[in-house]
């Protein structure tokens, strides 16, 4: 048995379902929206990780903004002031996936500590806990913006071991992101991979511990 | 005017066409070789951003390794050994560029030094260099692989210009990867985005200094 004190979750695509962001690009760029998501998506990610690289930190605010920018452009098209806004504002109103309400509150009555720990800066994070149906279970919202880092680099999560006061054994981490499970495998917490997509196990030799096809498999984690 | 005295080139979609890499894909995958590709060039690019992150640095050659058996898996393929060596060598007798080799010539005969600068490791870039019509006008092939890092990292930059003996303001850097660039002019060299497929210059208040649609517009390079 391992002695898990604090079930800590990754954010977006882990317990917020972002669908709704593709819709709302699919509703101001019609036929294009998808692909807008898409790319929008990836150079999120990318320029987390560009800017890690180049020692150039912005939160990720800021980057999701730039990434934004790119994949409109990218299918040629204009985006104006007040669709940026839109779309931008459509991440702090992301729903939750059905099962997680009933997973967390389960664990809260078992005495757990549950945590979100994202790449999102508290700008963001915090009015998206506050309007969803998760602020009254979560107790700790921890953004690696606080340290000027973006996952997977061992800091970030060292940064969210340090905010909960605990060890790397004490941790559960979930995320839906097979990259997030690998540095937070790299780092030594227990990981479960919630594989709401079905996709391969990315090939960095850091094996998920657990895979779960949604979060209510780790009611059995043990 | 400025004072350059060496084109450095990234490799890989600069000067080397990766088309063939696809196409082999596509000959042992019917139907799913352009998926196959695209995935296995992005997981290529992950990877190593991610290891760099980790800390857990392997040579470029692992990397694109691993991503292919990603990008085949994720296509529920199968991947024998003989197909995974088949495409792996696919990346060592890559064809150039139609423009590059004269283009090079009229370099080499003003007397410039001419450099390959890439996150290929050694062993996968000098076959492919020894079987192209370019290793004639090659002087120098650097690797960041000499120092375990990737591009766009600042100490990858800084390793071509100590293995160039030159100063940054002597340096023309020319990538066809928008990101490459910006890495490139992170660091302060001239830089000279080779745009070959009409994509938006990324958002990382990075600009290329200028951007051209084939190695051919940097004969105009003043």
């Amino acid at each position: 048995m391992t002695n898990v004190k604090a079930f800590v979750f990754d954010a977006y695509g882990t317990l917020f379902d972002v669908f709704s962001v593709t819709k709302k690009c699919e509703e101001l760029f019609p036929s294009k929206g998808d692909q807008i998501s898409q790319t929008w998506r990836q150079k999120q990610l990318e320029y987390s990780y560009l800017r890690q690289m180049m020692g150039k930190y912005r939160p990720f605010s800021t980057v999701t903004r730039d990434a934004l920018r790119y994949a409109v452009a990218d299918v040629d098209a204009e985006l104006s002031s007040d669709n940026e806004e839109q779309l931008l504002n459509a991440y702090k109103e992301l729903t939750v996936y059905d099962e997680v309400p009933g997973v967390l509150k389960e664990l809260e009555e078992q005495g757990m500590t549950l945590a979100i720990f994202s790449n999102g800066s508290h700008d963001m994070l915090d009015p998206l806990v506050k309007q969803s149906p998760l602020a009254e279970y979560i107790d700790h919202i921890i953004s690696a913006d606080d340290i000027n880092q973006y996952k997977p680099t061992p800091a970030s999560y060292t940064h969210a071991l340090d905010s909960l006061e605990l060890n790397r054994e004490n941790i559960l981490f979930m995320s839906s992101n097979g990259w997030d499970i690998s540095g937070a495998k790299n780092f030594g917490f227990h990981t479960a991979w919630i594989n709401r997509n079905e996709k391969p196990v990315e090939k960095l030799a850091l094996e998920p511990d657990t895979i779960y096809s949604d979060l209510t498999g780790i009611k059995n984690w043990s």
